[in-house]
């Protein structure tokens, strides 16, 4: 097992060891971009005198994918979550990788800083140093500081192959999201949402408004200086439950069809849906800087019109498109027709002023295997579009885990912030389970809603890129979505374990 | 089927139509970045404060996902090759997009240039006018030429978000010819290089060496003043097989286990190899700017030593890093190990300066079904791979079609060009039928060696990267590929059913 590691520990060396060598190699270059009108007699490489070298974004996908596989793997043989595994090997990956000085770890760390400085530098035509202090405080800017530290990368002789390299990484984890929100769009279905009824309305309703008034309540206790912004961003941050863990958990323990698991689904799906709204509520009041009754209502009316005539009529639509679009394109039909839709409704989404995981995830919603049963090959539409997800996904846990600064928790700010959050999310969560009725185990209920998963950190990410979530509190709630999906499958399996025999084997 | 085209020109109509209004919006994301530090009451959109938008990349995935789409269905529906139809599709969007003046296709097609002025840009912190009066001839620069719409472009306000999408588009270009040719390196195996033996072998040495000399010849007849450097590139050029296209054309007419078939297959095969090496010694040439023996050796000597190496012990490596993998990840290795190798691969060829493909066509070929036997699950490792490519691969044809400006056919250089090249193409690999054996259909042999197809393209892209093929020769030579690619189906059918009888469904 340890050579498995080391092995992989060893490729990351490598990638590591390009880089103090790439100084050498770019300095060629960069004499070769400075002679471009007779750059033939002086480039290095095919590609590097008038392109920016693609081979080492494919080494970095091959290093990230890698880097993902080793974190599974520790998460599986500790029994946790893939998930979680992935987050933590960021983690790791990120704070080693920063601590070493390594400049493509220092700008993914930053990436919230160097993507309006990369916007700011081609707008205003400056140098990057320019741009930068219209960007960053002057603490930021001093000796040593992490802004500072950003600007010596971004212009140094290595700058554009960096800038492409984080570019390409935000890229493909962005994919990724919209990628793994449309999967868990597929595999819930409509019906299914609707057959768990009401009981599980009343169990995500709960599960929502319980941590929000919690979060609100603790953000004002902890952070009594931010605004109110702050606070609701903070709130509907832990409002969110993953399907994904949940469903995962479950079907590790071989108990999908069990009522709790149903009803957990249930709960879960309509969590995502209500906490999307929620999202689109909160950026609204994010945006416009105020609590504005009537742009909540603008907002959430435009959510549940989008969501709701999607839905309603997304399916006919679907099925009066396939077999069109089938005469163009009969082979792959069930790959590419998907995938088009799903980007579709998210820029539609995004047009509209929502996320753009909005759309992926009612694309996901409406679309199902029945559409293109008239389609030749034994293929399945999910079988097809998984290898996608499975591929740029991981990207988007493993970028998440990398721009956690453990510096930060030097701040007892943070720490505390942390500890709070954590408990706020889980009691929040347990109290919904109280909901479930007589004839399910609320203890399961409850604690099978504890995850907060990647909706989370999407909350999370979207509030830091919009400014309202500051570095601390972004740890901390990074750090509260690792807690809560930490001890949801240790939790989970000690509650169902503990009312029926059931065999042990996870 | 009217409607189909309608229904897909309306979703480009929308997309054309997103640019006049984005200019707008980002006149207020400009704002607002101005104002970063106190950006959140500025910001239009979730994502347009502080970060790049992600949408308009998923929209321009969408949009070229089903241009290619609508391509290949006109293709299909006048029986010609799929991936003729991606190609001309993108001519015409790329020529119709380029007239209107819709910066984003502007962009594209001058791809070559945007990518140095990039670089330029951030390595000496200059404007992007000052860095381009660096790059650009006084000609270019004059008020409508070229380089002006460019910089005009560029430094828009739109700017930043044109350049995030000119990038996405050629990363995932990249992206799928390295995935194209994985697979092209997975469908042909050793040990069927090795069955079609001497024959094959014949066909492909004098393949290659009857259109290079003839291209050479023509090189010095039409572009006399142009270096020698020039005519060994385009001679090279016209030297590729396209493996993907010939075997294709052969299952579409259900005869891939005709003798004919083998010989040719395996000769594109050893073509591609050969191809690839030519390759890195025409670029080896390029870079230094003269023909050097000694060099030519090295990198000769360097190409022969990777493949040969990997061949050798490649497949042994593999199978035995594979059990390691599986313990890793038992569940996604048949799909993440395959292309963490091609990536890794990739990037090695390319640190020893051989081109990236070399390194994911070497992957292809030493992996096989075989080595994936222990592991569980029925899905074959090539099905799992397949959808990527299918995404990303017709984005490269697109993408090349898009930079075909067919106002350089206006030069009637250009035009005597593409035919000159197009004829010493077509008669150069009907030499080559003469070695296929008196059992064997020669003119069928000859006729499937014609079409050049992806190599072709690929080395044409990376001359043009280079500087050494200039805009006129670049737009004759993808005109060669158009027309080789075109006459292929059309001359083949006819071959093979000249000389027997075959139920005519194509």
């Amino acid at each position: 097992m340890l050579l498995l590691a080391i092995s992989w520990l060893l490729i990351g060396a490598i990638w590591a060891g390009v880089h103090p060598r790439s100084s050498a190699w770019a300095g060629q270059e960069n004499q070769a971009l400075e002679k471009t009108a007779s750059a033939i007699g002086e480039a290095e490489h095919a590609e590097s005198a008038h392109e920016l070298p693609f081979s080492p974004i494919l080494l970095e996908l091959a290093v990230v994918t890698g880097v993902a596989m080793l974190g599974r793997w520790l998460a599986e043989s500790l029994k946790q979550s893939s998930v979680l595994g992935e987050l933590l090997i960021g983690v790791a990956a990120g704070n080693i990788g920063f601590w070493l000085g390594i400049p493509l770890f220092v700008m993914v760390m930053h990436l919230g800083e160097a993507m309006p400085l990369f916007s700011e530098v081609w707008l205003t035509g400056r140098a990057v140093s320019d741009a930068a202090s219209e960007i960053f405080s002057t603490a930021e800017l001093a000796e040593g500081g992490s802004a500072s530290r950003l600007v010596e990368i971004m212009t140094g002789p290595d700058g554009p192959r960096y800038v492409a390299m984080t570019f390409a990484l935000w890229m493909f984890s962005e994919l990724g999201v919209i990628l793994l929100l449309f999967m868990v769009g597929l595999e819930s279905q409509i019906d299914e949402m609707l057959k768990v009824g009401w009981r599980a309305l009343m169990v995500a309703i709960v599960g929502v408004v319980a941590p929000f008034v919690l979060g609100m309540l603790t953000g004002m206790w902890l952070l009594p200086d931010a605004g109110s912004t702050v606070h609701i961003f903070l709130a509907a941050t832990l409002c969110a439950t993953s399907v994904g863990i949940t469903a995962r958990v479950f079907r590790d323990l071989g108990r999908l069809q069990t009522r709790e698991a149903k009803v957990i689904l249930g709960a879960a799906v309509i969590d995502d849906v209500l906490g999307l709204i929620i999202l689109a509520v909160v950026v609204g009041i994010a945006s416009t800087g105020q609590i504005d009754a009537l742009e909540i209502g603008r907002i959430s009316l435009l959510s549940i019109l989008f969501l709701g005539s999607v839905l309603m009529f997304g399916g006919k639509l679907v099925s009066w498109l396939v077999p069109l679009v089938t005469t163009l394109e009969e082979h792959h039909v069930k790959l590419l027709f998907p995938l088009a839709l799903a980007f579709l409704l998210a820029w539609i989404a995004s047009a509209i002023e929502l996320a753009p995981i909005v759309g992926a995830f009612a694309a996901g919603l409406i679309l199902s295997e029945e559409h293109f049963k008239k389609v030749s090959g034994q293929t399945t539409m999910e079988s097809l579009i998984a290898p996608l997800e499975r591929i740029f996904a991981p990207i988007f846990f493993v970028l998440m885990g990398m721009q956690v600064n453990l510096q930060s928790f030097l701040d007892p700010t943070t720490f505390w912030l942390a500890l709070a959050f954590s408990a706020v999310a889980i009691i929040g969560k347990l109290v919904c389970g109280l909901l479930a009725g007589r004839d399910t185990d609320r203890w399961s209920v409850g604690l099978g809603m504890v995850p907060r998963g990647e909706v989370g950190l999407i909350f999370a990410s979207i509030g830091k890129g919009l400014g309202v979530v500051s570095g601390s509190v972004f740890s901390a709630l990074v750090v509260t979505v690792i807690i809560t999906t930490l001890i949801t499958p240790i939790s989970l399996k000690w509650s169902l374990f503990r009312t029926s025999e059931v065999d042990e084997q996870m």
